[in-house]
């Protein structure tokens, strides 16, 4: 699973997040960082970017990390799925780095870290859980 | 704060929610109901409605009702969000109830159970916890 | 699944649930309530009940309502729990309520509110997801 | 804060923790490392560790990196706490590892993960908040 491997098939089978710009940028196995663009659409009062606009790319950065561990396992779905907001995100494109923390026969566990494109200190920080389906 | 007023407010100031179509429908002292209209763009592999699309209208459902408890405290913002999915979610609109477990002078928890509008067995359960702005 | 059986089956096979006073009262078709007594040794600065102590019996009426819908399935294991601790539990014997919230093949779901006994307005609230045997 | 001070701390402050055996071993500018002793009193069915115990060491954790970095605030409090299980525990002492990842003037965000004396692949992940008290 190569980056654009996965942004042809979000841009088919994911198509709000694909609008919204989310690009993966890297993806190996079950790591993946993913972009998303900023744009006006997304702020939120106070002039930062909406947290469920967080919420969308780090739960797209973890179907694209697991994609990289497993292949393109379309049926993956999310169970279960946790965010803390850590610092108000700057008005410029959010990085989500994720990486795979366990991977079963049933289940997968994904750990995700949102930063402001050039800025150190996480934004966000987000786990979740994915159900597989049986081979 | 009605559901008009809500509404209002959002398109000015959450402009991806609005254009999603997320409608506040009623707003009481610490609940909220709101729809989701069911649209293509929202589905995800399975033909399923994507996970990000009701985690947006879960936290949108969690301002509603925070405001319809304490009035229009924009700066009101999410710390931490937790979804559990429960069941496939119809190709339908979804129907987002919230209520206010708890109301803090710093923080407010509240509860969101989503609809497939017709099915009184929910398809996500979420929580929520609000960092609200000094007086 | 009496609650009987369940405090019997507690008392063997989890050894510290059963120390620590945790008794199941009442156990239903996917629900349960239980007692944690209230003891100095749960106290923590403020002189409230510690929270690990709430986690515990939350986790523990978990595992009955789960039993009262399933049976002694005793390999159902905790794979994701979530708590918002809402107000000052007093010094006072805590009551956990447990519902259902799903029961898939693979994966249930649940939820379990927290009182001070004799106090309406809860204490805590926590989902959490059990991994559940193959059959 | 040294981990002598900590532990002397719970000693008294935290009882049923000291009574398991919860020490610190090592409390950083923000970070901490605790060990939990392997007891038989912590086993639930399928001979692995309770999940309340690793709940329990993992909030013990975060108050000590907490005070690591802000000192001896007491009435910092947990009012979130989530975990996620990701494989099943040594019969052996577990090592938990806490740093904190946003630190602001109301609200402390904190991560752990555990893991079973002399085995790198975690068995568990938790993220919580702790309210500070005002200055």
């Amino acid at each position: 699973m190569t980056p654009d491997t996965f942004n042809r098939f979000a841009e088919s089978h994911l198509p709000l997040a694909y609008q919204l710009g989310f690009r993966a940028e890297a993806i190996g196995d079950g790591t993946a960082t993913v972009r998303m663009p900023f744009h006006d659409s997304s702020l939120r009062p106070g002039g930062t970017i909406a947290g469920p606009s967080m919420m969308g790319v780090a739960d797209f950065t973890m179907y694209a990390a697991l994609m990289g561990a497993i292949g393109q396992v379309e049926l993956a779905v999310t169970t279960n799925f946790n965010i803390n907001f850590l610092r108000r995100p700057a008005q410029n494109d959010v990085i989500s780095k994720c990486r795979v923390m366990k991977l079963g026969k049933r289940l997968a566990v994904l750990e995700v870290t949102l930063f402001s494109e050039g800025d150190d200190d996480p934004i966000a920080h987000a786990t979740g859980t994915y159900s597989l389906p049986p081979p």
